[in-house]
């Protein structure tokens, strides 16, 4: 980012001003027709589009800990929640949209360089860059605790989005990339009590705690498993494979076998963090039996980790088999107010 | 209302299918071709419309207070300052989405009845129903400190929308209803201590709270002045006409002079509220010297405050006249981080 730093407590105004600039430079995507700085922003799609739209909240404490979570990482996996909420309609993203929420002291610049917001805008524009997703408006407040509350904006041409609804019985069912690698990342992180707050910068990050810090949204695979289409459901995994599995399921009306022993895991990851874990932002996916499913996708793996079946009155929704043995699974992944 | 209550203190899965239902009840414009339930919500706008987005984020001690404001006012609050800047535009609202975070002490059912969370939503819906503007989705999330961010989505014909940059010199300042009666009704509730919470239900606010409690966004007029063509630019006046009324000038390259004597007082209110009070939630814009100007649209009278000029370099933008007096007018509306 070699844009301007943010002029850090002076007021609202030149905040947003100093977010317009950085964001033109950006560059913009061809969709946003009137940005930054009036009432609303002004947004175009081709004739026979559908928009897909998505809103997630991210607060410090619950979300991320100022404590543990470098700037950029924060300002990274905001915009990642959003962006992987696209990938799994198989929308391509057309803009952003922030409503940020800061104490006044994060806005402020301090001995080693920029404030905590300039850091958080750096992670954020970086993968907006990344994925060509220009930020065309949001709100700014000064808020006791930090918050963060991304709009993802896309387009899909009309009827052809991936939904959780679509999936029937005996349609496989797949996942993308390695699970249970967020989760890891997160204990290393909190089990260390702030002492291994990673790098501002994705590319030098340990291993071990990239896939937390700044997890990559497959926006690409859930464009192509649209386009070809591969799949007849999809949802991202944001609160764990067991939850997740489970609201694509009642979605669907549907029940599923999950064969654990096919779970591709992260390095270092349990089953428990393969299974419960959240954050990985992959995609979960169902075909039907008679698709050639490729093993990659645009470089990502793709692995076929069970199967869906005929859901049965009073019976569980989801279940595991391990080996010969096959329980219920209950979904165990996040769930806010419980 | 005669919705279900939301079930609370059941976890985040079941409060959102509460919200669900209700959302149903509510009635679905034909533009939410998706709604709660899947990654993202999708969206259809007619040919030749383009899609016009805001953000506005509520946060509690900031926007609202806990102890004076009735959670219903809460609710319909966070939807009208949304609905106001689509008004702004001229642009018709075809949904809204919500990220809602609260402690979990909100989402619990107290002896007089409801969850404060029910009541945010009886507010929330009541206005949403009264503009035809379904809730298509969002976020929740528990949180130390309760805040709403809400997304209104809107569609305009491409290129027509109301902005606030097309203002020029010689154009004529108008403002729709009456000035300062948010401020006097902020200034009563807060002076009260807490005492003085007004009313659950809109139709029996005391008339001196009402303006705060339950502004109206004035939705149905900045369609007409689109339609019409009465307007050259416009703006909401939600940090305050003195604040609002720089935006303007600024976007449109102009000075403003504001005839003082000629603004629409609200019963009670003072000159300082009327100028720079902010949450009125009327439209200022501009119109052509030449544009037969009605004196009410759908009711709201219109009122001519000033009129715009050249701007001159190192000269204030805004002046304001009273009598034979002009004096520049600094911005005293709100703005954050100062």
């Amino acid at each position: 980012m070699a844009g301007k730093r943010i002029s850090s407590g002076i007021g609202e105004i030149e905040l947003l001003r100093a977010i317009r600039r950085r964001t033109a430079q950006g560059g913009r995507g061809g969709a946003v027709r009137l940005g930054i700085g009036d009432d609303c922003a002004l947004l175009g799609i081709e004739p026979g589009e559908e928009i897909a739209i998505t809103t997630d909240l991210s607060i410090a404490g619950r979300h991320f800990q100022l404590d543990w979570h470098p700037p950029e990482s924060v300002g990274h996996r905001t915009l990642a929640r959003g962006l992987s909420d696209l990938a799994a309609m198989g929308a391509r993203p057309i803009a952003a949209f922030l409503s940020l929420g800061l104490p006044r002291q994060l806005t402020l610049a301090n001995s080693r360089g920029g404030s905590w917001a300039d850091r958080f805008f750096d992670g954020l524009f970086r993968l907006a860059n990344a994925h060509k997703t220009p930020l065309a408006g949001g709100d700014l407040a000064e808020s006791p605790v930090a918050l963060a509350d991304i709009v993802l904006v896309g387009a899909v041409p009309a009827g052809a989005s991936l939904r959780r609804s679509g999936a029937r019985p005996g349609d496989l069912l797949y996942v993308t990339g390695e699970l249970g690698g967020a989760a890891v990342g997160l204990a290393r992180l909190a089990g260390s009590g702030g002492r291994l707050r990673g790098s501002r910068n994705p590319e030098r990050v340990p291993l071990g705690l990239a896939r937390h810090l700044y997890p990559q949204p497959r926006v690409s695979v859930g464009l192509a498993l649209r386009q070809r289409r591969l799949a007849t459901a999809a949802i991202d995994l944001s609160d764990g494979l067991s939850t997740d599995l489970a609201h694509l399921c009642e979605e669907s009306g549907v029940a599923a076998l999950l064969e654990t022993e096919k779970l591709p895991h992260a390095k270092g990851a349990s089953l428990d963090q393969a299974v419960h874990g959240g954050e990985d932002y992959e995609l979960l996916f169902a075909a039907r039996p008679s698709v050639r499913m490729p093993r990659s996708i645009g470089g990502v793996p793709v692995t076929r980790i069970g199967y869906l079946l005929n859901p049965s009155p009073g019976q569980p929704v989801v279940l595991a088999s391990s080996g010969q043995t096959v329980a219920p699974l209950e979904p165990r992944g996040w769930e806010h107010f419980r």
